[in-house]
């Protein structure tokens, strides 16, 4: 910990005040678009009320900033820490998640309170030399980022399962790119490494350390798959064919009765598709997404193909000149484009990579495991990832949802397979 | 149908405008103690949001009446049909009960929107001559009152619920009268007639046809079970005793891990209860609500009692002096008393009753079945009661929550005996 | 219970040993048709193993008797109390119900020697004076004779589930009667009287006290309900109508999927049911059997027509010359016929009935409640009836599968609304 | 799989009908201590009934050889390829999973006539040169042997699931090795190799290919964790720990109400165990078993450590002087031991491992997915493990369970983490 923080010391103390400010206002800009109805909704168990969103980012820093280094700090409420804890046992008993959109109360305007009073009460630790307290706010503040994304997709599930199919963000601007032509890049196996290298600014703490792997040569797939692939799929019976899904996604496809990528409905001139600026047809060459691990399994599976491992991902990812990537935003970069976009146009074959981030996260053939001498974080916050390491699945790179700045190729996004209300998509491997 | 319009014409002709306004405006006025966020949260599956019900009982006007009678018109919005039909498969299909909750839109604003809209294109209605369009506002209104209840049990439910308890309206006054010794009048058995008399003012189809029914003699309690008489079996181990109870209800209890009315909660110094005013410790003197037909049940057997039939029940209700009552209110008859209240002061034993209406609902050991002779209404509205004639046991009287003037001796209400979120109370026979 | 076995005596003790050994070596014969295996099998959770109703009508015995009358008297095995307890918690815990096909120990053979044992034990007592003693050996009897029914149908529910549909006795007599014209008898209402008459022999504690009923005149159907006219109101569509529903009946069918009437398959050639003695195509003038509540009172409905009361079918059943009638059945009176039977040639139409007995148990409109001045029996056997008076629907009559002896106009069976294993079936009234 | 089948050829090719005829008995000899009524038991959802092993082992045969092979083959009973199909949705609609204990028929009697017609019929493919065939064969035994241990943790679920607790076998000898202390096992890191070397035998598609692998520096220890280890663990509080357990695993452990290893019961005295000869007090020498990976992975953090991957394990396993190992029989080999057994005594420390094998399975830290270049086999057969590869975690070794010569220490068994009715226990390393 103090290690991590002594690197990252330089350039967080420069512009703690003023990184704390922007990435905390981004959060609130993302819900300005939303009615205060909308504030409350939990449209399925595993998503979250944007309030609860609000209110627990905060809860963040008061716990694990104020509570614990400011003396004589007053919380905001007490009953919050209750309400607002999400899974840190080692905290307290957390609300139940089910219920997180059961609170009416507080409302809105008293979780706005809650957030002024914690940014405010934040101010004097923005500038604190401590290692150890530098570290938190930066975790603090990535984690804040994390539910940014949340807040957008789990905004998308409340507003793309409503009948009326409200917009987030009516306006957003469409990517217009020209396609590009899928190609594999080919990879010399043999010894290589993955995972953050220590030191070399913020990661989460499942990313270290930095550990050798041994690689086959293996291709992976240039850019992203497709709406039009995926239809050609569909359109083969994919949806049913058992041959070509795992057994725990047959079950789930059956028992769900799943036969399209969330958000896609028939109608009578085709299948259409529920995006942030609301309904539209699908577009062909946009890169398809909301499918779950199965889903993305099996059309691998049917394209001749297979996903690719997460390190198989991190070494293209590594030597890929478009490694970067920022999304595409719109309304002044405050609010997220309205679905992942086509790839920027003609990328250099066998050379370079479309849609690594900023686009769709991307499956990958790896379950969420330790990596070989990973230490999760001391005290409760060692909740924050490790516990999480079994059943998951890895998914990499970032996506449209994914807030400017937070994203790294070593960085471990991770899901059930059957999760697809995130912007998940397929890249192929073989 | 025209045989009950015709004979309620001369009463509803004369004040439908007047009428129409108020019992619509007392549903509004009903939610104004209330948040925004307040009118979407659906506590449990069988409650729905304030804003489910002010645009169902609209849609109740607008499908009946306006879609039925009034050429031309034009819908609100085209969805709403489905949206807001609570369970009419002859209307269409209705949207999934257990996603009330997850309606963010339309907004509050909105619906009241819808409202406003649907009030105005009523006007000319009101003023109607036939007697199936009279019959039929009529039945909207009661209808609408039905929710008016439903708005304040379900509001309760959400509040209620919440770890902060946030009162629905804190400053509803306490009763005062004092307690009444608990005593049995006894009626002599022998043939006797129940259901409304046809003709005699509004009443549902279910409480058609007037009938005749045969009685043993039977007593029955001049008040209703107070909370400390419940607790003396509580402290009796009466949740504890598989004897005491139902087949169907140990199981619901062991379930459940019943314990206590809803709403009670043990605390450091004695059981609380959560009123519409917020946590209080309980009064002994009050009656208790909210528990299930199968706590009733249990209750009555350990103090070597019954339930009465509702046929018992109406039978003494018709002949009781007190036979009316109206809710305590407060904030000028705008809103329910917090809970129900203690008996007004000293009814002459033996010669009458208390708390037959305006308290609490009373299980009855009767099941909801037909009356002999029972005709649904024609067509959609049919569904109204008919459909629900099984699995479900009668409750007699009305609460505290009962708006004004929809109570009769006669009312049929229902409910499954597993139900406890309506002001559910016990009156003992033997 | 004094009174009720002095009343008996005089029947009871001339034959009680011959009776004892009739009624226990019929259930012995029923299971003759089985294979080992068969003896084991809990089809679903309501239907017990062969097995178990073999262990458990002598676990009564022994529990109610042995146990409670017998001063030294050393139980066959320590675990047995437990392990065949159905659901009389004042004995102890049961074992858990859905668990009763898990047991493969105690084998078939160690169960009929715990039979064998508490048959020899139980002579003494055959012979006692003791009223109590006497009243509790007739109910043990009349218990065990409603295991053999249960036998019966929890057989059919496994063979004719398994997708091999054995027989289970495959030369079941064809009954050949010849149709009868559907017709309705008319009876005057006014006050009659229902129940059984204390100390006319045996019944079971529900039937009691005989009461006064207030009847309007009604009209009910002259035979059951057959096969071709069930499949007419399948025909029109009528499991598509939920109009033709009750609200709980809609759900269970969406929910179950049904379409037809248990142990009806739709194969190439039309419609196969299977019976005991195997699959055939049904006979349209047979009874239609196996149908819920919920699917007698929609078919009820789309014949214009409604389900008797239990009053109703009592007063009708009391009057009718052909009240009478014992089971079909072959292989020298131990086993029951294939399925219930076709009416016998051409009763007198408008003067008698057909099929009240031994044919079909018919469902009532008549939710199962106490009858008024119920009085269960005292101790751990007042669990026997009075614990289930809830959500249960009451039937008349007797079935195909009812042991001789054991039915009586009085006699009052119940089921939950969905059930449909029992044989039970359809009688009109209006 | 012609290159397979050749390599195999020359063992194949001179012992195939002894091999096939040894295996086979084998099977009927698992099953020779239980009563016919054991045969038809399922007690819990994953566990199959015995019958269904014998029966399903026995369509293997029929399936992908008499049918596939044999021209003009006639199967036993034409619906026997629906029933004991158990997941190949290649080869048609598996009867339902949960529903295979509620087969009563086929008899036992009937299932061994299976048996015998189909060894019958397979007598002339044995001596086949098809390399195919001989393929299919040699998997057709191998899958059989995997039902044998089946078989025996099937019935121990079923007898040690009954409050009877009968033994399987009561004169099960009771290993007596004296006790080992707990060390570790230190391992260099760097390149090395896992999976099968293609052609060297008999191997699972899963094993394959052999693939390169980058090792961190590791120990392991050299035994398995005792019951006394567990139960410090245990005395410590480990299950009232959520800090010690992934957060499925704290989930699943709340849910269950989980608190100690299947088949442990608190007694008055202490501890007791279930073993196949019966309930005993537990040996805290004895390898704890029954533990799922939920408990394995948080015992490991308790004890400071964690699990080894399977590339660890197996680069251990095969460096180990002490790799081999048999299961301890009974009954002339037929049967196996009681229970994993306490280490043979002192293995030199640091240099070798006892209870790699024949012991109990080990939970690795590794999801089951596939070897780098991993191809199913072709066809329906391709569904034998590609498909699981999910969601489940690896186990290695085998254990007491396991037939005589099925192990090896390449083998990749798979469970899911909660699952523990098979014989599994805990190896740490760090």
């Amino acid at each position: 910990m103090s290690e991590l923080s002594s690197l990252n010391r330089a350039g967080v103390a420069a512009s703690a005040v003023q990184r704390y400010a922007t990435v905390r206002a981004h959060t609130a800009a993302l819900c300005e678009p939303l009615a205060v109805e909308d504030y409350g909704v939990q449209p399925f168990v595993d998503a979250s009320p944007p309030k609860w969103h609000l209110a627990h980012t905060t809860w963040f820093f008061e716990t694990f900033l104020l509570k614990a280094s400011v003396p004589g700090y007053t919380p905001f409420h007490p009953a919050f820490e209750h309400l607002f804890n999400s899974y840190y046992n080692g905290v307290g008993e957390p609300f139940p998640r089910p219920r997180r959109g059961a609170l009416s109360r507080p409302t809105v305007a008293e979780v706005l309170a809650y957030r002024h009073h914690v940014d405010e009460a934040m101010q004097p630790l923005l500038s604190a030399e401590d290692a150890a307290i530098r570290s938190r706010i930066e975790l603090g503040l990535h984690h804040e980022q994390q539910h940014q994304e949340l807040i957008v997709t789990d905004i998308k599930a409340n507003l793309g399962g409503n009948p009326l199919r409200p917009a987030y963000a009516a306006d957003a601007p469409v990517p217009e790119a020209a396609p590009v032509a899928l190609a594999f890049n080919t990879f010399n196996g043999g010894k290589g490494a993955i995972g953050h290298v220590e030191g070399a600014g913020f990661s989460f703490d499942n990313e270290l350390p930095r550990h050798g792997v041994w690689l086959r040569q293996f291709a992976i797939a240039n850019r992203l798959t497709t709406n039009g692939e995926y239809l050609a799929f569909m359109e083969d019976g994919g949806y049913e064919q058992p041959g070509l899904w795992l057994s725990d996604g047959w079950a789930w496809r059956c028992q769900q009765d799943v036969a399209a990528p969330l958000y896609w409905q028939r109608k009578e001139d085709g299948w259409w598709e529920y995006q942030l600026d609301g309904e539209a047809p699908i577009r062909a060459e946009a890169p398809v997404a909301h499918v779950s691990y199965f889903e993305a399994d099996a059309y691998a599976r049917w394209a001749g193909c297979r996903l690719p491992t997460e390190a198989e991902w991190e070494t293209a990812a590594a030597n890929a000149p478009t490694a970067g990537g920022e999304p595409v935003k719109h309304n002044g970069d405050a609010l997220p484009a309205a679905g992942p976009d086509t790839p920027p146009s003609d990328p250099a074959p066998q050379a370079s990579f479309a849609q690594l981030f900023a686009c769709c996260w991307q499956w990958t053939a790896s379950a969420y495991a330790p990596y070989p001498g990973y230490r999760p974080l001391a005290g409760a916050l060692g909740e924050y990832n490790g516990k999480f390491m079994s059943g998951q699945q890895v998914l990499r790179g970032s996506s449209c949802a994914t807030p400017p700045g937070h994203a790294r190729a070593t960085y471990r996004n991770f899901f059930y397979p059957k999760d697809r209300w995130q912007f998940t998509g397929i890249r192929l491997a073989r």
